[in-house]
């Protein structure tokens, strides 16, 4: 098996496209990967937009529930949605939804015995690309990123550690400022130690205020949707705390909250359509 | 508990109406019964549209899965996903996926065991749209119905046999001639016994043979998507069949064949706008 050999699980045509789910043996966490690609009717190259998932996720819950292939399909998007970890017999767990297998929170672990495997940040921003770009009929040129909650954070950080790498980054009730919640804490805690200095370049807020100004000038718009009556809003999300960095550093960020909207994939598939549409444009702004 | 009780399960915001889960006992089945609504935002009253489940389902399937909260909001239409059996400890059952629970067939059993529980033609004709019109913000002389594999059959032969009440019909991937196919064959036998008479009002081609000339001319149009690439098209849906009846018969049959297409509700979820939007112009012709 050759580093980017790739399985396919399932594909189904689904409005004009292909929805396929396909496993690889991943070179970054020594286990197998599985993700969704959504690829629209057409030949392409189209360009891309990334779907990080929350706590407890595969690529299957947005995949099911999502409802993105309608705008993706119009827009001429391919949709990914790799794993939240990785998972396996031989990959350090822990009994806690939020912490362990489906809690990777997008960082490459440096504490035993997480780090045998937990190099998520290494998989979404290197391996995983590679394998996309040679394998689909992706414009690696159009990068788009989002996510929800924990995979609003990944989106977040991803994008704010990549500036030149994506068009347009937005989040459904993202985790804007991890390094003072209880989910965050306990994460990065737990995967990269003590020292909160390591915790600062996966913490959107911190990275923001770490930036050097050339760096800043560079940081791609934010859309950010947040359901008003979110269970975890109070505690865990802290977007105020986003808002204060974006404005301090000159961020273009836009923020909604949503009247009535939980943390649910009803808040997510609500405003998905919208997301997409917002990122096409600004794939086909330049 | 009175007979119309209802309990709420979940409600969430989702494209600016509400999707709710529900329970009541039920008077027809002797066991609760679970469904699913979606009201769209505003007073109402709204038209209903009806969605029958195919085998192994539970309301949650198209719920979640179905894509059709965005175009019930646009249009202003109540969408409403009823279980597919009788359920419980003391329901009958069978270890077939495509007999007992999760696959009633939207008949009144009359044969032991089922007849105690599986009583679906009633629950679905007569007591659901009851509880609908007393807790729900229905126009209930405004309905639509529509289903998908064994849902499909329901949504035809319900149709059929209240010409009256539907304004329009439409199905995805029906089971159209039970009567001739093995799925039908196994499940009408069982509920219904070996008396192939009685089957007759479970199989739409059947009914439309049946019918007076006076009851056709009430029957409104329909709709059918029928995936050109579902592995059980051959041998268990008949699409071809139904076709033939409703030319022999002058019903207006809009049958379009899907390249590509399976029986998932990748192949739903990729039609169920143009069919929302379908019966929103009938609701609204009159």
């Amino acid at each position: 098996m050759t580093e980017f050999a790739l399985e396919t699980l399932s594909t189904n045509r689904a409005h004009g496209g292909t929805q396929g789910v396909y496993r690889h043996a991943s070179t970054a966490t020594h286990t197998p990967m599985t993700f969704s690609v959504f690829v629209p009717e057409g030949e392409g190259p189209f360009p891309v937009l990334w779907y990080l998932s929350g706590l407890t996720c595969t690529h299957a819950n947005v995949t099911d529930k999502g409802e993105y292939r309608a705008a993706c399909a119009e827009a001429g998007i391919i949709f990914i949605a790799p794993d939240t970890s990785p998972r396996g017999e031989g990959v350090a767990d822990d009994d806690a939804y939020d912490f362990g297998q489906g809690a990777g929170f997008y960082v490459d672990a440096t504490q035993a015995p997480f780090a045998a495997h937990y190099q998520m940040r290494t998989y979404i921003e290197d391996e995983l690309p590679s394998l996309i770009a040679q394998n689909f009929p992706a414009d690696m040129t159009r990068q788009g990123i989002t996510g929800h909650s924990m995979g609003g954070h990944g989106a977040l950080t991803i994008g704010l550690r990549n500036p030149d790498r994506f068009k347009s980054v937005s989040a459904f009730a993202p985790i804007c400022h991890p390094s003072q919640v209880p989910w965050g804490e306990k994460a990065l805690g737990g995967y990269l130690g003590d020292d909160r200095q390591a915790w600062r370049d996966y913490d959107a807020v911190a990275l923001i205020e770490d930036m050097t100004d050339d760096r800043r000038a560079r940081v791609p718009s934010f859309l950010v949707d947040q359901g008003a009556d979110d269970n975890f809003l109070a505690k865990q999300l802290a977007p105020e705390a986003l808002a204060t960095a974006c404005a301090d550093a000159g961020i273009d960020l836009r923020l909604r909250m949503q009247d009535g909207y939980d943390h649910s994939y009803y808040f997510i598939s609500t405003f998905m359509a919208d997301h997409i549409r917002w990122h096409a444009a600004k794939f086909h702004a330049v």
